[in-house]
């Protein structure tokens, strides 16, 4: 029996269902943060994610808004009708980031950041815990348990790259995480192909093959003008590339007999209805039989 | 522009064609042969593999049959109607196996086997060659190149899984592989996810998802009874589980616009025509259209 | 020009001296604490190590101690006159944690747990900051970066593992980063051979081989009873050990050319001089001359 | 009981000895030899290193001069009086190799080519068998196993540094490997710390660091000119550099109680005696005693 984590009133992400959560790197300006909100929303996605507080390698790298992106993040929320997820990395600021998201985001450095884990544990918004880059599938489940020990049973299991050794990709996504969570754990796995592999041009296709191995959610950067993007734009979709990407994971979420989870289904328009075309067989039916 | 590899005179592996290469780990008796090869036949498959010449860790594990194993190879090649993949691990063997053989099969541990690329690359047969756990994609091309160089440029580049940290599975299937070799080599990509994942409790889930991510074929390992294998029968299919992964596979497949390749299509059976559903439309078909 | 930190008025960590910071993985009781710190304190250590709060994989794991941890190896100090180095995990603890301990100590999972770095960055304590399992140099350098961007310089770079693949060790201790980081930040380099190697049988060795290769210091679990250790046990040194392999690094440490920094030298007896034989001439000496 | 390896009549490899394997990645002229070979005497190597086949990534770099190259081995051999040691690539080569070299070289890329172990197990030349950049200790110990099985228990095991992600080095020297593999077996152990960083500024440190932890030998590339070198410039020293460190080694080698072995004690000169000076005491003198 898997768990399914209600987004909302009408939204779920896990059991036979497929969540798609996109958006900016980081919360830059109202504009582009509108601008990349509108975009996935009319194609289609779940959510809405986007930085506040970045973790960032160095500390001379922007840093995100702060509260003040979390405002946009809200503003943007309610302008589109998606959900928000954004990432929290101080215990200090769990309750701020928690009455302005809807779900939580830990980042793969925090992965094992106990103090954060189990503050997020107390909350009673949905918690996205993405594996750390060196982190076994069986840490990441220790991990989960910090938040789930204190009371908080929805968290998200991210799979976004182990660190890899060929520069090819920044990360080298893991695939094989998927089912092996999905055997080890009922909780929903997510795939963040956008950082697991760093290259815009490799997304689609992991993207689609994270769908093809049971993902029940992906995690997808998109960022209205890639070039300009304050914060990791190679790896950033543009809004184009998303939709044409969004018609065809919707008819591989179906195949794979999931339903599609709009954030809004009016603005994706008259195509969300065709997208999901009742003519694509799924796995389950009797394709084979006369 | 695609390279494409003929397999005969009638099949095609790479351009918008799928092939699956199914069989044993290793030749072990005629009995199971037959058994695996006539179920992979009835399942789809596109062609046969199986080990005569095996590479094993530690020299008191069966190492194979040798030239005998070569001699089932071509009568069980010779019963179901599907071409024969083998390895060959010696310079010295490559005739007597090029003699046997379909494809030409380098394996993992000797991608930097440069004599041995050299060899092969002076017969007429197609190679398949197996990325080293620890190759970078560039490594992997470097060495095609020693066996195009020679004159042979019918080489499969194949994915079958790094070395990495988590030993819940036996190696880290890096399927980004598959969109980074399609960007820098026309050569078709394979892909293993039974030894990229060592377990066949995962190889449906990657064998999809690699087919998603874009691969042009996949070697998958099924043994009539994998609790009896001499060699990785804990990532062996039955051919239960190959059949049921092939029906997934072909809709999958036609999805992402390819033309399955039936080593036996009438052995294939009734389903063969089935199974490829036309009503299926494929990513290219403008199915949001009204 | 290398960076030298002060321990209170007399030792230097950096420089032209050796420092061997030693005691038990955790704080478990008085009487452990107590015995492995005056066994330490013999064998000629510099400071005295112990963790009151512990990351553990698993939140069922014993945690530490908490503050009464820390007042413990407040007592420890004084009884045996060795300074203290414990880790702080929670910004909202890095205020006691530094009115009980002389070093503050950086987990390898909390290396990029930004806000705690900046909060050690605000306290006039020296930083002890471990390199994380997938943290390239590059990304240990930018982390130390958070800590001296608030005004803290005192910062030791500590190489305690990375990720490997092989089991016979719980991690990879990559002895090169003592060279590489040498050659690109003037902070001294300290090498945990306990948790880089995981097993006690590998401690000596390659605390030896850190010792040639340039370290400025060493970090070494050291357990009154090793097998009745709460927390990895597995890997600590007993106090025969510890003396035993302080000898050998003592005459190490001589001939590289580095002064021995007693934390008690008093304690660590008769024998404290004549370890640190004049008779055994250093690289810089013109040994070979007739 | 440990391995002890002979090399003509008066040196040894193993048990309480150490030696040097010194000289160019690949024999590339005479002159060049010869000023390394020469170089590498006058410092006080034990044998003279130089590859005349040469396994390369790509085709089209320089292969070496094959059987030229070893003649001109076999040449510097007779001018310095030192062994040498050579790689061997192809089975059809061993007898050819084994003619004109002391110590057969078996290279990482070919640690599993069994066919290859095979053969070379079949000689009466003692082997230098490289760890694979991915394989685990107990594989290495498994390929050294296809040489021993043969017939040939003259088997050095060889670290030379593993895959791993920070581009800061080439290869991530695993030192741990020194104490494990004589944890688990008596053949003497060799270091390459000039592969195994990639980079001549790292190979002092981590070769004394080599010797620290425990190992046999070390395996170094000395050029007479690294900026014109053909092959693996970058991480080759010049005579200078290693005859500073060949000072250094003899004085660390000493202190862990080991036997220098000379490959030509009268080229060595008047220092040789003295580098070994009797004045430093090793760990196992009484030297705290009174």
């Amino acid at each position: 029996m898997r768990t399914t984590i209600s987004i909302g009133s009408d939204l779920r992400i896990g059991g036979d269902t497929f969540a798609v959560l996109a958006g900016p790197c980081a919360v830059e300006t109202r504009e582009l943060l509108f601008a990349a909100a509108d975009a996935v929303t009319a194609a289609g996605a779940t959510m809405l994610r986007g930085g506040a507080f970045k973790p960032r390698t160095s500390p001379r790298s922007f840093q995100g808004l702060g509260e003040q992106g979390l405002e946009l993040l809200r503003e943007a929320s309610q302008r589109t009708g998606l959900g928000v997820v954004t990432e929290v990395m101080d215990p200090r600021d769990v309750e701020v980031v928690a009455a302005h998201a809807d779900v939580l985001q830990i980042g793969s450095r925090n992965m094992q950041n106990f103090p954060l884990l189990r503050e997020v544990g107390r909350q009673s918004k949905p918690v996205l815990l993405k594996r750390a880059a060196a982190a076994t599938i069986d840490e990441l489940l220790h991990a989960a348990e910090y938040v789930t020990q204190e009371g908080n049973g929805d968290v998200m299991l991210c799979e976004r790259g182990v660190r890899g050794f060929d520069p090819s990709t920044r990360y080298l996504l893991d695939l094989s995480a998927v089912p092996v969570l999905r055997e080890r754990s009922p909780l929903p796995v997510v795939v963040d192909p956008s950082h697991g592999t760093g290259d815009a041009r490799y997304v689609a296709a992991m993207a689609r093959a994270a769908v093809a191995a049971g993902a029940d959610a992906l995690l997808i950067e998109v960022h209205a003008e890639p070039e300009r993007a304050l914060c990791d734009g190679r790896q950033a979709l543009t809004p184009a590339a998303f939709a044409n990407l969004s018609t065809e994971l919707q008819q591989l979420a179906r195949l794979m007999g999931r339903r599609w989870q709009f954030g809004n289904q009016k603005a994706a328009g008259a195509h969300a209805g065709r997208r999901s075309d009742p003519t694509i067989p799924t796995f389950d039916d009797e394709v084979i039989a006369p």
